[in-house]
């Protein structure tokens, strides 16, 4: 095994980079908003995207048009992202970790744990989302009565 | 953007060869192999995996024994793999596919059609499997009635 991180400079501040990415993607979530999303994400036709109980979107058209659709059907979203963990590869990274998505609709509220994966490349001194997969988590273990 | 493709001398040839990886690991899963599977997963404590439902598993040991279960439970799989799409970013590619699982057990059948996202890095000459990510698509589309 060769030990790629020794080529960079900074590991350590590089994935401070990529968890502010991260952080950047849930904060543009949050605010249910395309434009935040626009500056998170690499505006290429091979980044993709995989929410829960859809099919595959691949390219930015195809993935910023989801955000715009789920952004207009919600009223309000509160996010708790948790068990973050970073990978870093040279000029790539991924970050897994839960989401517990509450949501608003005018109609009622939505509840859903999820876990994702986010992979991030770095273009210049940048990093940016070049893929999202989201799933549902199993429901949270029944507490043991001992 | 930088065209970082520029430096692989044949990234061509680099994604065949993830590509055969990820069939590699198709043939482990439809052959109900640990062993192949160990030859296929990078041995490396930050390698993840999500099974459609599971909660995420991390390291080769909990990825292992994970495949040990799933494999000791079942008498045979038949798997279908397609609308493959792979990236190359210098030393890693990730590959999106979808997964169309027949599985038979001692009382049973269950068909299952999954989404995944599998990542690989390159060490010497080699990729391996660092990160599965599988999760249940929707259903298919009703044929319209036109």
């Amino acid at each position: 095994m060769e030990a790629v991180n020794e080529l960079e400079p900074e590991p350590e501040l590089e994935l401070e980079q990529v968890l502010a990415a991260n952080q950047r993607f849930y904060a543009a979530f949050g605010a249910l908003s395309v434009e935040q999303m626009s500056t998170v994400w690499l505006h290429e036709d091979w980044v993709q995207c995989v929410h829960p109980g859809w099919q595959l979107l691949q390219g930015w058209d195809e993935v910023r048009a989801s955000w715009a659709k789920i952004f207009t059907g919600t009223q309000r979203v509160k996010l708790e992202i948790g068990n973050v963990s970073a990978h870093l590869e040279g000029e790539v990274a991924w970050v897994a970790c839960t989401e517990d998505v509450l949501s608003s609709f005018e109609r009622g509220f939505d509840q859903a744990q999820l876990q994702a994966t986010n992979i991030f490349v770095r273009r210049g001194d940048s990093w940016w989302m070049v893929a999202h997969h989201a799933s549902p988590l199993p429901p949270a273990a029944e507490p043991t009565l001992q």
